[in-house]
């Protein structure tokens, strides 16, 4: 708080590197580019804190509108959302065992705060987790829907299972959670939507089979950032799970042209050799899963290898001292390695978020 | 602290997953093994801090003999490691800026705390901190000897920069570094120490024309895991900067089969399915630089895909709610991802150490 205060106001020239970097506008451009999508349709987004982990960003996203609540991918998540004021969470993922069920009962008494399940040993843990704790956990069954993760398959084995959820006291049954994610980042947007399509088909069938045989379906969530357009415009498709879109990355990007990149990883050149520069941060400040960082504002720039602390740069004229900007090509496991992000406008830092779910919280 | 008092002595079952696990007799065994390859040789281990992240295991590293001190890979877990009783650490890279180069000169009031240059630019400053606070900045001039990362050429270059350290009022010239990063790892032993003597020629040919300009040399620095053994006997070569040694990884397991793995990730099964099983943990809470991790005690089983929170398992018998136990295929990058280390001894949490330089911290 005190390090926040002495930042406020000050010159981007005084942070310190490796250092986040989020534009507002940028983010705020984002924000609302998604409300507007889903204006006056059935469908909302659920936005994604994974992308960001930080609860001041997971605010301004409830503040958008066309919201339903936010997405988590593990408990820790749920936890720091619920502690900075967010009241309707799903975790998108298995809550299992008896500490972590408990912990997620506990989130119930103040918040609605649901989860997905794929196997009758979770079901019967979080029905006597919720019994313990005197509260109701929502939850919605995992389908696979061609990611071959977690996740039963559509029709009957789904149909059996909120059957068991029905008649567990504790739980209640809330409908169906179903993941493109080998759909998100085809590069083709016909075929990206083609494979939309056939994805949520069984999904939407085992909804209507669910409500036949007498099991309302409040909520089926799914989708991303690579197919919130086409996923959010399929009739039995409440929600989609869309993160990246608040911050973007250099890989959806890709995918996604309409959003803009908010985030950025600021470095410092270190050395400058025949040919190449280093820069000071690598794989422990940058997440290159899908690849090395692109160089912002300098297309002619090339990462070409990236250490643990450096990153070479080809193609860039530098001196020792100067400020390069980074795109990370995946945003989510970089937001995932630091503390806090600066928030920068017209050079100056308007203010510092700390970044809650950050680092392998368990 | 009062979370750690109540676990120890706890069974290992109680631990929440996933988490970073030690095995204290691994640990020492291979402390142990690294010291006594060190007794009665000229050169020392100066173990690396950057594969740990742990001020307890840099002091068990210093307890085990043999020893010159730690090396950091920044000025922040110098900082941390001076902050935990370290009294001789070098930097092996460039501290760039006013404030980091003033912050390492206030470290230096108390203990030790060498670094690396490349840049007359970096030079100036560094002289300039040193003044400020009214300190001496012990410096080591880095050469490139085949990494193509840092350091400028051995030879005249190194000499002309030695010159103007020697020159700069609050700087001492201390020596040399050269990282042989581009043999560590290379399969075939034979191979590896013919590329490490390659490597290192030109370092302590630089070394002998430094000696003789008069100027004296007082630690020529370099060497991994990888290659402790060969850089370890050649003269001229103080120190060898080893640090995947002490928890190793499966990826230095291949070149190293004489250390131990010392940590693992505990993770539980969440998901099964018709053929694999997923694990609560993924490229947020394992580094995967160089694959994903293995499956310890199951050789038939494989890691077959890894998402942010997810692996996905093949080839295991498991039930929802099992244990796994996963090796790191990159053990540096996976303690940056976690807050503390488990020590467990037959089956019981003997203590919870904290990972002090976990995380982008600046």
């Amino acid at each position: 708080v005190s390090e926040r205060r002495s930042l406020v106001g000050k010159p981007a020239e005084v942070i310190v590197t490796p250092a986040l970097v989020l534009d507002p506008d940028a983010l705020e451009a984002n924000l609302t580019l998604m409300a507007e999508g889903f204006r006056g349709r059935p469908c909302r987004v659920r936005p994604h804190f994974k992308g960001h982990k930080c609860v001041t960003v997971a605010h301004r996203q409830l503040a958008a509108g066309s919201i339903a609540g936010i997405t988590c991918a593990k408990l820790a998540e749920a936890e720091q959302c619920v502690a900075g004021g967010v009241r309707d969470v799903l975790v998108a993922n298995q809550v299992v065992g008896e500490e972590k069920t408990r912990r997620l009962a506990a989130l119930n008494r103040g918040a609605t705060v649901r989860v997905a399940v794929d196997s009758l040993d979770n079901i019967a843990e979080l029905g006597e987790a919720a019994r313990q704790a005197n509260v109701t956990i929502g939850v919605l069954v995992e389908v696979d829907i061609g990611m071959a993760r977690c996740g039963v398959r559509p029709g009957p084995e789904t149909l059996a299972l909120a059957e068991v959820v029905t008649a567990t006291e504790g739980l209640r049954f809330d409908g169906l959670q179903g993941y493109e994610g080998h759909a998100v980042m085809i590069p083709d947007p016909e075929e990206r939507r083609r494979r939309v399509v056939e994805a949520m088909g069984p999904l939407t069938e085992t909804r209507r089979a669910l409500e036949a045989a007498g099991m309302p379906v409040r909520i089926v969530s799914g989708g991303g950032t690579g197919t919130y357009d086409s996923t959010g415009k399929i009739e039995g498709i409440d929600e989609v799970q869309a993160g990246s879109y608040a911050l973007m990355d250099a890989a959806y990007k890709k995918v996604r042209p309409e959003f803009a990149v908010a985030r950025t990883v600021l470095t410092t050149v270190i050395s400058v050799q025949d040919g190449y520069a280093i820069a000071d941060v690598g794989s422990k400040g940058v997440g290159c899963e899908f690849g090395p960082p692109s160089v912002a504002d300098h297309p002619e720039a090339e990462v070409v290898k990236v250490s643990e602390e450096h990153v070479k740069v080809v193609g860039l004229r530098a001196r020792v001292g100067d400020r390069v900007t980074l795109i990370p090509s995946h945003g989510c496991t970089t937001n995932n390695l630091y503390r806090k992000m600066y928030v920068v406008k017209g050079g100056r830092i308007e203010d510092v978020w700390p970044i809650e779910g950050s680092g392998c919280v368990e």
